[in-house]
C-alpha cells in the first residue's frame, strides 16, 4: 500500500539484496533496511524490525536466498536454515518456508541455486499478495452489502494490527479497507489502540494515514460504548489461529469486541488466509495462551519530548501484573469468516465447504 | 487505610491546617500537602492534587473553613464559596459540599464561623466514612456468600479506581475489599490498568499494594479471556451516576467487562453512595457522556529512566484520536447495586426498595 503516496511492500529485492521497512522504527520513522546477507536477515527478524507471520516467513526465504547468493553449498545451506529457524522458535509459518526453501533447491547443482532461491522467496511473496488480495476483494463484497443499507461512510472497528506491514502487502483484516477506500467507497475505521503492545495505535494508525484511510484511535475500553451509539458497522480483525469448529484465537480483547458486537446487533467478522486454520484442534480451549512478560505491562513505549525512542513505568512501583497475550473468540460469537476463497461461517460445516479437501 | 503500615485517610486536619494526599504524584510518589489557605486549597482542587468527588467535596468545604479562619466576614464568606466553586465546574459534590458549609455558618456572628465551619468540614468527611464503611459491610456480606461456594481466593476484578484516596476512607468498590483483607478472608484483585489515564495501574494498584492487598494489574484488554478460564469470582465497580431504572455509568470500559461477566455468568456489582442516584433520569441514554481531550489517548504520562515524570507520544504521529470518558452498563447486566443501605436490584424497585422515601 501507499507511504506518502508511492506504493510499498513490506519486503522486496533489488540488485542481489533485501529490503525490509524497520518496523521497530514505526511509527515514528519510516526506514527501510537493507539486508545484504543472511546474518543481517535473521538480526532484523531476531530484532523484530521484521514481524507478523506472512512477512517473516518471506524475510527467511529470502534469507536462505541471500546465502546461497554468498556460498552456494550444502553446508551453507543447512547453516542458513539452522540459523534462520532459530530467530522466532514459535513462528509456524517461518518453519513454513524454510522448508519451501529447502524444497526449491532441492537436487539443483549450487551454482543453479543462488537464481532458484530468490525466484522461490519471490514467489512466496507473491502468493501472500495474491491471497490477502483475494481477501480484500470478498471482504469488499461484504462491505458493500453493509454499506448499502446505510448513510454516510461505513465505520469499521478493527483490533491489533492485521495490515499490509505485518504481510507482504494489503494484509488480512485492512485488505477490504484499502480496497473499498481504493474504490472511492467512503470509510472510516475505529483504530483499538491494543495494550499492551499499541500495534493498533503505532501500526494500523500508521498504514492507514499513510494509505490515507480516514480513521480515530480509541483506547481499548471505547469500542462497546461506541457500538452502543450506532458508530460502528461492522468489526473485522485478523487473527492467528483457527480451530476446526471455527473458533478464533485472536490478541487479547478480541473476544471483548466480539460480545459488544452481537449485544449490539454488529457484525462481527475474522480474516484469515487458509494457513491460519489449525485443522488438528477442535475447539478453543485446546489452543495454548501465551503469558507474555508484565514488563509489557508495566511499561509503555514512545517517543519522548526529544524526539527519542523511550519506554516509561506506568504502573505502582512493585504492583505485579498478568499479561496474557491472545483470547479466544467462540465461533457462537463470530459473523463470518474470510478466507482467500470466500466468505463462510464460523463452523467445521462452514469451512468444509470452502475447503472440502479437509473433509 | 494504610501505607506503610500507617493508617490515613485522604484528607484530615491539623492545628488549623487541612493536609491531603497529592495524588499528581502517585504511585511514584507518597507526599502529603498542608493547605493553609484557602486558595491553597482551591488551588489543589484545580489541579487535581485531591481527585474524586468526595475528596474534593471535602476539599472545598475546608477550603471554606481555611477562608473563614482567615477572615469571617460575609464578603470572604461569598469570595470563597465562588472560587471554590469555580475549580471544577462540572463536580456535583463539590456544589452540595459548598452549600452545606454556608448553612452551618448561615446566622453565625463571625467570631463563631470558623470553628463551626471546621466542625462541619470535620463532618463531612465522618459522613463519607460511614457511607462507605457501610457500602464495605453489605459487600463484605456479599463476597463471604460468593466465597463459601469456591476453594482459594477469591478472584475479584476491578475497574478504574474507586478506592479511598478518592473518597476519604475504605472507598466504594474498594471498600468491601479491604474489608475482607482486613478479616483474614483471602483476596485477590484483578486491576483493569484503564485506559486512556490509568487509574487503575497508578492508583488501585498503589492502594492495594500500600495496604497489602494482594493484587495483579491487567490491561483492559484481558478481563474477558480471565473470566473464560475461571479466573473472577466477581466484578466490582464504582460509579459516576446511576440513572433511576438501574442504569449505571462509569469509566469508559466497564460495559465491556459486565458484558463479559453475563457471558461467563460472574456476578457484576456496583457500589456507590445514595448521592450517586440520579433520579431525575429514567435511563442510561439520557446520560449525557463528556467526550475528553484527544491527547489522552495519544499519550502517556509515567516515570522515565531517570525516574522523572514524563509524558511520551505512543501514536502514529498526525493520527486523530476520540475519548469518551464513560460508557452506560444497562441494568440488565447488573447483579446488584451495594448502596450504604444494602444490596439491591439494579431496577426502578430495586432502588425504591432501599430508598422508600423517593417512591
Amino acid at each position: 500500500m501507499k507511504v506518502g503516496g508511492k506504493p510499498y511492500r513490506s519486503i522486496w529485492d533489488e540488485n542481489g539484496a533485501v529490503l525490509v521497512i524497520d518496523q521497530t522504527r514505526l511509527p515514528f520513522e519510516f526506514k527501510t533496511i537493507r539486508l545484504r546477507t543472511m546474518s543481517e536477515a535473521a538480526h532484523a527478524i531476531r530484532t523484530m524490525a521484521v514481524r507478523g507471520a506472512p512477512c517473516i516467513g518471506a524475510a527467511a526465504a529470502y534469507g536462505v536466498a541471500l546465502a546461497l547468493g554468498a556460498d552456494p553449498s550444502d553446508q551453507a545451506l543447512e547453516a542458513a536454515l539452522e540459523t534462520l529457524g532459530a530467530t522466532r522458535p514459535t513462528a509456524v509459518n517461518l518453519r513454513w518456508a524454510l522448508a519451501e526453501m529447502r524444497g526449491a533447491v532441492a537436487n539443483l547443482a549450487p551454482p543453479q541455486r543462488a537464481a532458484a532461491a530468490f525466484e522461490r522467496a519471490r514467489k512466496i511473496c507473491d502468493d501472500d499478495v495474491e491471497i490477502c488480495r483475494s481477501i480484500g476483494v470478498h471482504g469488499l463484497a461484504l462491505f458493500r452489502e453493509i454499506g448499502a443499507k446505510k448513510r454516510g461512510p461505513l465505520n469499521i472497528l478493527t483490533h491489533c494490527n492485521a495490515g499490509w506491514i505485518a504481510c507482504v502487502d494489503w494484509g488480512t483484516a485492512l485488505a477490504p479497507i484499502y480496497m473499498a477506500y481504493d474504490a472511492g467507497m467512503p470509510v472510516h475505521v475505529w483504530v483499538d489502540e491494543t495494550r499492551p503492545r499499541l500495534q493498533g495505535a503505532a501500526l494500523t494508525a500508521w498504514e492507514l494515514g499513510s494509505h490515507g484511510v480516514p480513521h480515530h484511535i480509541v483506547t481499548d475500553n471505547a469500542g462497546g460504548h461506541l457500538m452502543q451509539r450506532g458508530e460502528v458497522d461492522l468489526v473485522i480483525v485478523g487473527t492467528d489461529r483457527v480451530t476446526a469448529n471455527g473458533d478464533v484465537a485472536n490478541k487479547i480483547g478480541t473476544y471483548l469486541k466480539a460480545l459488544a458486537a452481537r449485544d449490539n446487533g454488529v457484525p462481527f467478522y475474522v480474516a484469515l488466509p487458509h494457513t491460519t486454520i489449525d485443522w488438528s484442534l477442535g475447539g478453543g480451549d485446546d489452543i495454548p495462551i501465551e503469558e507474555r512478560a508484565e514488563a509489557e505491562v508495566l511499561k509503555v513505549r514512545g517517543r519522548d519530548a526529544s524526539g527519542a525512542l523511550a519506554e516509561i513505568e506506568i504502573a505502582a512501583p512493585g504492583s505485579p501484573a498478568f499479561n496474557p497475550g491472545f483470547d479466544v473468540t467462540p465461533a457462537r460469537l463470530v459473523t463470518g469468516l474470510i478466507t482467500e476463497r470466500g466468505v463462510t461461517q464460523a463452523s467445521r460445516e462452514g469451512l468444509l465447504r470452502l475447503y472440502p479437501e479437509r473433509g
